[in-house]
Formats: structure tokens, C-alpha cells, sequence
């Protein structure tokens, strides 16, 4: 997948020739929608929606009380975990599913301030807004010190305070890549802890979290993974520092022993005690089940798939004169790629209309989501067209695409 | 309802005459069972568990992320919270659904110390074991100091010092009311700020927290709610309040205007503020659908129908003289009444296994949850029929009901 296309038949004979093609049969896709935004909300899969109707007839409906034991609603935190695990480049046992992403990087923000050298959050000014957020709000509870910097800044912050910094490893709007491994280092010689937000990451990149040295993560599940609306997001701790650290919000699920109800909290064993309240499991066997689409992927084809993907938006995006803030070596990019145009937003409503899904973020990107377990060449092709047309012809520039909608 | 059936022929009579007897319809409940552990997990409604393969099928696999939109996603923490609130006795606009019960009771605790005067976190020895783990991480994390008191000793400790105190409503262990109206007069009298756990009260008594006084609380939704397993939390903030607290989970769904993308925390208007990341859909929307059971059933009615299945209990129990924990005065007690035995354990299985489910607590109450929209009089009188039987027999002393179960 080296050259970039440059016809449909080219994309065809891609397609054709991509060991990935045979995962899209599992997806259940709308007939007649290019699909590129699952970085913001992966589809689903046939199986994931015969799951959750089986979760809810069978396991509440007919077993209730009794399938937190007979199904194993009790194990799914960690066993869906572990069944993540590899797809982030972790021990199996490192791994939990529990809370949103928000909740997760304030629990492993908090913990992690006790092991750094300073009592300082660090987070870019270009972070996804809920990394931003929550350090303020972990900073006025516990007295930290809260450290805004300028894009790319953060490692350079670390090193001078040795503090924790919250990061992502593919920014959500530019799509550009942290180097782990580097950041790792720095934060080992300066006395400072990482917590990566792998939101936009997972799914797409060939993650290896422990042979980068990474200690604390989280991410979310919704986007890549396909778990369905708001399916709860996976919390990572490294085996050797999950003993040490304590989450603040000690809830009964990361108690050593729930059903005792004893009085006095005693955390679990390892990542398991990051876990607070009880798990919703509607969406958490939902999630267990879109995991299979990708079982025996590997993670190195899914990496050179979605490269080739965005290659492909840049070449075709380049020919119509939009500029991208995304990298445009495949190596340094995430599952997304982002273009800039002043009329953004009225242009991905058009292409909307024409039922091609991409999405917007404010102020003036377009991002074009690359999933390479059901997005094809062909797709991004065909897709690529019709923007070219909504270009050349002004088709945005009707009142109804400028008209905002709630959620972009 | 005033008079506790003496006969199998009673309960019918009473079961004909009772008018949320039709409510039971709704319900889809499994044949020949007799449930009463609804104070643990609700059964599921008929149209819930339509509403969740309408979610997955036509809001998820078919609009896909434009169901934030269309399907009103974006809106329902808020739109499910002001459905809720009429059951807690509070303005449509001062609940949101949101997070488990303990990261709520986390945030909810955080955002009164600084209301309060003095920066002490109080909560019984007897309260349910989140509630209690949740003030010690709160207390290691904020350095306020964590109070643990004596059963029915925390509005004491309220008045001696000032503080914040955790408390349930009706404390899931013995069934015992707090009374909200006089603990709030301290409160306000001892500068101290009280925040409510209604995860066993909501849904079975006729509660009216505004009118109480009460300024802060959560609750549980997949109890006597019937929302599912794990269904997400609700969260009331006083309206006069809720302008003047911070979340410290200030996560981007409790952002003034999270699709601004923008670098700065800002926080929402009201309660809405402490949301935190993105809701799970699946679970909200069932929640949704399973609270259509309780439209137009009349709180009080609810209470009433509550008390006399548990005086019923009561009664029978008695008879097989079987102490139990739970007030004798229904207007005293929750929507479950707990049996001692100190072989209880055993004696539930050998129920469950007669098909008939209540539940166990650690080391020895027996539950029986007496949900009133489902729950008859003559489902209590016959699962009373098989306790006595199970008592006179010793049926209960065999190998496998003393077999344990890692969830009870």
C-alpha cells in the first residue's frame, strides 16, 4: 500500500487486494452511506447488536439478579479489558473498563499526583477540551498548580517540573502523534508522570504502551472500538505501579471485597481498583462483542491501512487547493485527517446530504474518519469526488447548511 | 389498606381492590417467578426493552452519530432527569441522569465543602459501603477530615461540627427512614450541608426533597427504577444552589458549550453542570422508557402499597419467629423489610431455588424487596407460604445453598 492511488480502478484493485476487506461483512452499515466518522462514533457490528438485545431479554429480562453471577456481568470490567488489552500493547491484566473518559483521566490525574516531583498539572491548550477541563477542575480540588501551555509544549513542561501532564496521543483535531517512548523518557529523568488520553488512537495506531514505558492511560471505546453511544471507556495502570497508587474516587467496585460490605475500603488488587460504581452493562456487553471484529487484526495492518486511507484524503485533497493541519507523513498521523476550510461546517452538511458522514470541529475543520475495518479505498474515493464537486459548484452555500445543529 | 391480610383469600381481595394493580401489566416478568429483590435490580418493562433495540437498531446501526442530534441524545441526561424528578419531589430542572451513584456522591460531596464550616466528611458506620469509601478517597484527596460515626450518630456529628454528612434515606441494611426535613434544620442550624443517597428510597416513598429542604443528592436508577443493570445515576441540585457549586470533575458534558471546542472551562447553567463525559445512550434511553411506568401513579399510593406488603412481611415473619431489623412502623421504613437468620445465606438460595428471589447482605439479613408496581399481596403471601416451610424443614441445609456466589 505504498503508492497513494490515483484512479477508482486503483482503489478497486486495493480493495481487493486488502487482507482487512473481509472484517467489513461484519458491520451492520446503512445502505448507501460513506461512513468516515468513526473517530467521533464507530457503527455497529451484527454481532454487538444481537448482543445487546440478548443482554437485555435473556440476561435482564429472564435471569435479573442472578446473571450478575451466570452471565458474568461482574467479570466484565476486566474481562472485556483484557480483551482490549492487546490492542493498546498491554498485560491482559492491566486493563478495566469503568466510567467515561472524563472521570478516568481526573481518577488517574489524582493518583498520579502523589508520584511526581511536583504538584503540577500540565495540559496543551490544543488538548481535546475535556483533558483541559478536567485538570482545572482536579487543580482547584487538590491545590495543584494548573499549567496551560502552547501546543507541543507539554514535554518540554514536564521536564522543567517534573509535574503530570495530561496528553493525547492523537490530537482530535489535527491528528497529529505523541512519541510515547520519548515522552516516557523525559518523564522518567525529570520526576514526572504521563497520563495518555488514547481517545482518538485506539483502534487505528499500533499502540505498545509497555514497551514505550507508559504507566497510566485511558480512552475511549465509542469511536474506533464501536461500542455503541457513549459505551464506557478502558483505564490502564502498568502492573508494577497499580499496587502503589490509589484512585479517589474509592468506590465499592475497586473494593477488595464488595459483597463482604465492610466498612473500612480496602482497594483490589491491581488496575481493578480503579473501578468505582456500578458498571452499566448494557453498553459494556455491547462493547465486548464489537471487540470480535477485531480479533486476529493485526495492529501493524490496521496502522498501514488507515495511513494509506489518509494519504489517499491528502493526495485528493491537496489536487482541489484545501489545506489539512494534519501530518502528512502516514507515520506521524492518527485515524483522522483534518481540512481547513472557512465554510466547513456548511461543507460537511452538504456532503451529509449526499450521504457521505465526515464531521467538524470548531472553528474550520473537516475531519475524515479512516476506520480500516469497514472504510475502503473506494469510499474514500467516491467520498473525495463529491467534495471536489461541492467545492467547484458552491453546493454548500445554501441556508440550510449553515444552520447549527446542537451536537457537530 | 390499613388492616395486614390474614389469609391467601385476603391478599386476593386485596390484590382486586388495589388500583396500581394494572401498573404489574407493563412489567415483563419471567413466569413462575416471584421477584422481590427490585430493591437490587428492577425487572425490565415490556417497552424498555423495546426501546433499547429501537436504540441500538434504528438510533445507533441506522443514524449512527447523527442520532445525537435527531434522536436527541445530546438532550437526555436532562430530558430523563426532568422525567425523575416529579419521584424525588423536585423541580423538572434540578435533575440530571449521570455517572454511577458513586462518582456522583464524589462530586456531589466535593462541590458542598466549601459550603460548608468545617471541612469534615461525616458518614455512619451503617451506611452502604460506597458511601463510606467514597468520604475516605474524597478525604485523602481534599484533606478534609474524614468522620466516621455510630449508626443514627451523623446528625450529631452534623450539628457538633458543621460539616458535610453522607446519608441515606432508607439505609439499605436495615430499611430505616432518615427524617430529611429535621436533618436539614441542623443542617442550616450547624452551617453544615447534608448530601442524600436515595438509592433505596426513590421509587417505593412519597419523597419531597425540595419541601424537606434538601439541597444535594443521588440515587439509583436500576433499583426500584427498573432502569437496568447499571443504568446511570441521577444527580439534584437545589436550584438556588446550583449556580453557586463547582463539579470537580469538570468534565466537557457539563460545559457551558461543549461543541465550542473551546480551551477554557466554563460551566453550565444549574444541575447540568455536573455532568461529566459522554452519557451512555443505550442505558439512558432504556431508563427513559422503564420510568413511563411510574407516569400518573400517585406517590403516596406508592408509599401506602409499599408499607403494607412490608407489614405483611412483618406479620408473617413473626410468626415463624424470625427477628427482623426493619421498623415495624411503615412510615419508618423503606421498600424492603430484612430477616436475621444466621443461616440466611442458605435460606435465600433455597428460596431462590423454590423461585422466589430476595437477597442476602452480609452476615445475615435477608432482603425482601416489595416494589409496589409489580409486587402483589398474595405473591408476599405465598413467598412467606415457602419461607415457613423452608424454616420447619431445615430445606435450607444442603451443600449447595451454602455454596457462595461472588455477588450475593
Amino acid at each position: 500500500m505504498s503508492q497513494t492511488p490515483r484512479t477508482r480502478e486503483e482503489c478497486e484493485a486495493l480493495d481487493r487486494a486488502d487482507p482487512l476487506a473481509p472484517v467489513r461483512a461484519q458491520f451492520s452499515l446503512p445502505d448507501g452511506l460513506i461512513y468516515l466518522d468513526g473517530h467521533s462514533l464507530g457503527p455497529a457490528t451484527h454481532a454487538a447488536l444481537t448482543r445487546v438485545e440478548r443482554t437485555a431479554r435473556e440476561e435482564w429480562r429472564e435471569g435479573l439478579i442472578r446473571s450478575w453471577n451466570t452471565a458474568g456481568w461482574i467479570d466484565l470490567p476486566r474481562t472485556v479489558g483484557a480483551k482490549l488489552s492487546r490492542l493498546i500493547g498491554v498485560a491482559d491484566s492491566n486493563v478495566i473498563v469503568a466510567d467515561s473518559v472524563s472521570v478516568n483521566l481526573f481518577k488517574l490525574a489524582a493518583a498520579a499526583l502523589p508520584l511526581a516531583k511536583s504538584q503540577t498539572l500540565i495540559v496543551e491548550d490544543s488538548e481535546f477540551p475535556t483533558d483541559q477541563y478536567v485538570a482545572e477542575g482536579l487543580s482547584a480540588l487538590s491545590g495543584a498548580t494548573m499549567m496551560r501551555v502552547a501546543e507541543h509544549q507539554g514535554v518540554t513542561a514536564l521536564h522543567q517540573t517534573g509535574g503530570v501532564l495530561i496528553r493525547s496521543i492523537v490530537n482530535y483535531r489535527s491528528s497529529d502523534i505523541a512519541d510515547v517512548a520519548a515522552s516516557e523518557q523525559i518523564a522518567r529523568a525529570s520526576g514526572g508522570v504521563i497520563v495518555w488520553d488514547l481517545s482518538h488512537a485506539t483502534g487505528v495506531l499500533a499502540l505498545k504502551l509497555e514497551a514505550d514505558g507508559a504507566l497510566l492511560a485511558t480512552g475511549c471505546t465509542y469511536k474506533f472500538l464501536n461500542g455503541g453511544p457513549g459505551s464506557p471507556a478502558f483505564l490502564y495502570v502498568h502492573g508494577e505501579l497499580s499496587g502503589r497508587i490509589a484512585s479517589p474516587i474509592s468506590g465499592w467496585f475497586g473494593h477488595a471485597d464488595p459483597f463482604a460490605f465492610s466498612s473500612g475500603y480496602a482497594p483490589r488488587e491491581g488496575v481493578a481498583r480503579f473501578a468505582a460504581g456500578t458498571p452499566g452493562v448494557l453498553s459494556l456487553a455491547t462493547l465486548d462483542t464489537a471487540l470480535d471484529a477485531f480479533a486476529s487484526v493485526d495492529l501493524v495492518r490496521i496502522a498501514a491501512k488507515t495511513g494509506a486511507l489518509g494519504d489517499l484524503v491528502i493526495a485528493r485533497s491537496n489536487a482541489m487547493g484545501l489545506p489539512t493541519i494534519s501530518p502528512r507523513d502516514a507515520t506521524m498521523r492518527g485515524g483522522h485527517v483534518s481540512l481547513l476550510h472557512e465554510n466547513g461546517y456548511a461543507i460537511v452538511q452538504a456532503l451529509i446530504a449526499r450521504g457521505i458522514i465526515p464531521d467538524f470541529r470548531a472553528p474550520d475543520a473537516m475531519r475524515f474518519g479512516l476506520a480500516p475495518l469497514y472504510v475502503r479505498f473506494v469510499d474514500v474515493w467516491d467520498a473525495m469526488d463529491q467534495l471536489a464537486d461541492i467545492l467547484a459548484t458552491r453546493a454548500w452555500d445554501r441556508p440550510e447548511f449553515h444552520a447549527r445543529s446542537k451536537v457537530t
